[in-house]
């Protein structure tokens, strides 16, 4: 395996049962699903555990489960797809799954109980080893973005200070690398680390673990809400994440995972999701060192299942009877381009012109909160990408620095303040 | 089936992986739970389902949970044993089991949100209906002491008011009625119904609801602690509790099940604990109606399995390798004699001697606290059972209705002001 680029790939949403497969599994329904997914011309999926299903008691990591999901990376081998796995799902699509031993009359800090962090780290070691000698596996994620349990606004935050985060980062890191020593493993975050300056989970930390800067990007963190979602701002929010996520990277060449991207209801229409598609991939292939895109998602989820947010069901690349969605049909057609552009010797290139973000002390970061749709820095950029700037990030520590600017051959350094906001005119 | 009495049986908890072993299900090692059981004399189980894993999403009922289930209850029906089931677990050992779709995000109340209250319904439905047919399944319990939801001091309180829980009490037995009309359906209540002024489920609600009043007696609710673990008190708590039950019903004949009793370590040595059973037992079934005793439970909990509260690994009557230990020699011992005695035609006899019981307004019993173990009534009622006179409870409103006392046999109606309590002297 090498960090080669270009890669295309889903989120697999089993189009049977959702997660929810993993009680009821059925290797050959998997298969027709892999199938599908192969035949878009996709080259690796996403896999997620079911946490309190594979680890329900913290001694019992179930071999079932480890050879349920062994055989989910099997059968995509089979098919030519790598598998990039989640552990501690946790969060999935509004529901949160968290083991008995984790809650209620044991609940402990998530991310700070010795007890809890051990059982998590065995856990995570556990699933890395079994897949560790499978030549598709990719690697690990520490679980899909796990920090939402430490957000200001979830109904049982478990607090923790950006201290706690990135020791329970690397404690999670660490046992993946024992399971797998020669995988990628890798952190997800959500808006909050980005844009949420209490968040103890600091977009910095992407910089420092990990093998590659994940970014997801969903348009219902206010940018379709504000803009429209049928709308530049927010066919560019991929870009400009991916922008911002190289900006706080120590190394300028670290690779970016566009490790979830999607077209939700209703802020897109069934009837513009291609569209949609197409033009946030070709703004978001149109960055340096994107190792590929993951779609969320494979498979629309069933409307048997109750009680999901409404954008949720109509996610999927393919219907769950295996149908090519339109938007299907764009994501694979623009891999298939685009792979064919690759072999042909293009790439992106580099960006010249920097927007600075001074969030404060970087450590902490305590003004994430312009970074978000509608902040000055959000909408600064934004003013620049639309007059034509191609523009990316720099932190503000960095912005004199001539020998970081030369290494990522930036020539233009503008600060938010520079930038006549015009995407203010463009709100809804 | 009839209401006959002197019925006894146990509490099942799995050998192999406790309540998690519907995830790993393996009818053959449930058959060799069952052969072992049934060895001891058992006439019947209560089996325990977990919740999230047969109803993961609101409108996922998992067949296959259901097929399992049948399994273990035609499995109990080849060794001669009857089954109750438990559906909304819900809580168990120190641990509580509640399925994404009522958590975090998605947390409405368990008892009041119509659509939680729906979901349960279609569960216990579609439980109590799948079992419904066969001759050896008794009925269900909503859940194992589920009330416990709504404790003040749970972690994650979910407030239900009594007019509350009465309803969720009444939709619930509804609910399991339609799915299975000919069996008997009970709730089940720990020890806050019975002590605690101000929990909303209340000991009224015993005869209001269910076809038996079901009885969970717990030592360590601070009479071993008080009293000592191999004392008097702590061999007469569970006839207390069904004594109370009986005070509560509003038919005096309706049967009452010790569901629950155990002889929990550290209060019960090991080396004592056939003796306290055996004690324990004589004492309840020297109350009239008594259904029967289901103890708690079969089998130990397996060492491999962490982060049970301590007395939870050793209360099985078997060892998780099919050994019989002295408590299940002692209880089987037990069960043989007493069917053999009921045969001959003895009976508990009717207890001429009531305790007027004022808890204050019947409806909202705000003066609980008496009964619990260093109360007043409790040590009243303590003082008269070790004087010998085999008290009975009679509540305050029916304490001068001379058709009630006569119908029970009661001739002697004293109040907890009459006795000198003796029992203070016993604390340790």
């Amino acid at each position: 395996m090498s960090h080669h680029q270009g890669r295309f790939g889903v989120n697999y949403t089993p189009s049977q049962g959702w997660f929810h497969h993993w009680l009821d599994f059925d290797l050959d329904a998997v298969r027709r699903d892999l199938d599908a997914i192969a035949a878009l011309g996709m080259d690796h999926i996403r896999v997620f555990a079911l946490w309190p299903h594979f680890q329900p008691n913290r001694t019992l990591i179930r071999p079932r489960s480890l050879a349920d999901l062994g055989s989910v990376v099997d059968a995509a081998a089979e098919r030519g797809l790598d598998v990039s796995v989640d552990g501690l799902q946790g969060h999935l699509s509004s529901f949160d799954f968290v083991p008995a031993w984790t809650q209620s009359w044991h609940q402990q800090n998530l991310f700070t109980d010795p007890t809890i962090v051990d059982g998590q780290a065995a856990y995570l070691r556990a699933i890395a080893a079994s897949l560790a000698d499978r030549p598709n596996f990719l690697g690990m994620s520490l679980g899909n973005e796990f920090s939402q349990f430490s957000s200001a606004i979830h109904p049982q935050r478990q607090p923790a200070t950006p201290r706690e985060a990135e020791r329970w980062m690397g404690t999670m890191l660490a046992a993946c690398a024992e399971g797998a020593p020669r995988a990628w493993h890798h952190h997800s975050e959500y808006d909050s680390a980005f844009f949420d300056g209490r968040h103890g989970f600091l977009p910095s930390m992407a910089s420092r673990h990990g093998s590659m800067n994940t970014v997801h990007s969903w348009i219902f963190n206010n940018t379709a809400q504000l803009y429209g979602g049928m709308s530049e701002p927010s066919f560019r929010l991929a870009e400009y994440l991916i922008e911002t996520a190289r900006g706080w990277s120590a190394d300028p060449a670290m690779p970016i995972w566009l490790q979830e991207v999607g077209a939700p209801s209703p802020h897109v229409g069934a009837g513009d999701a291609a569209e949609f598609a197409t033009k946030t991939l070709e703004y978001a292939l149109d960055c340096e060192n994107l190792w590929g895109v993951t779609w969320w998602s494979s498979h629309d989820v069933d409307r048997k299942l109750a009680d999901f947010p409404e954008l949720e069901y109509s996610l999927g690349l393919l219907t769950t009877d295996q149908t090519v969605k339109p938007q299907g049909a764009a994501v694979s057609a623009f891999a298939r381009g685009h792979r064919k552009a690759l072999h042909a010797g293009a790439a992106a290139q580099p960006r010249s012109t920097a927007l600075v973000l001074d969030v404060g002390d970087e450590s902490l970061a305590p003004h994430r909160a312009q970074c978000a749709p509608g902040g000055t820095f959000f909408e600064a950029w934004m003013t620049l990408a639309l007059a034509g700037a191609r523009p990316t990030v720099v932190l503000a520590s960095k912005a004199a620095d001539s020998a970081h600017l030369a290494e990522r051959g930036i020539t233009e350094v503008l600060r938010p303040a520079d930038i006549t906001p015009t995407l203010a005119a463009l709100r809804r």
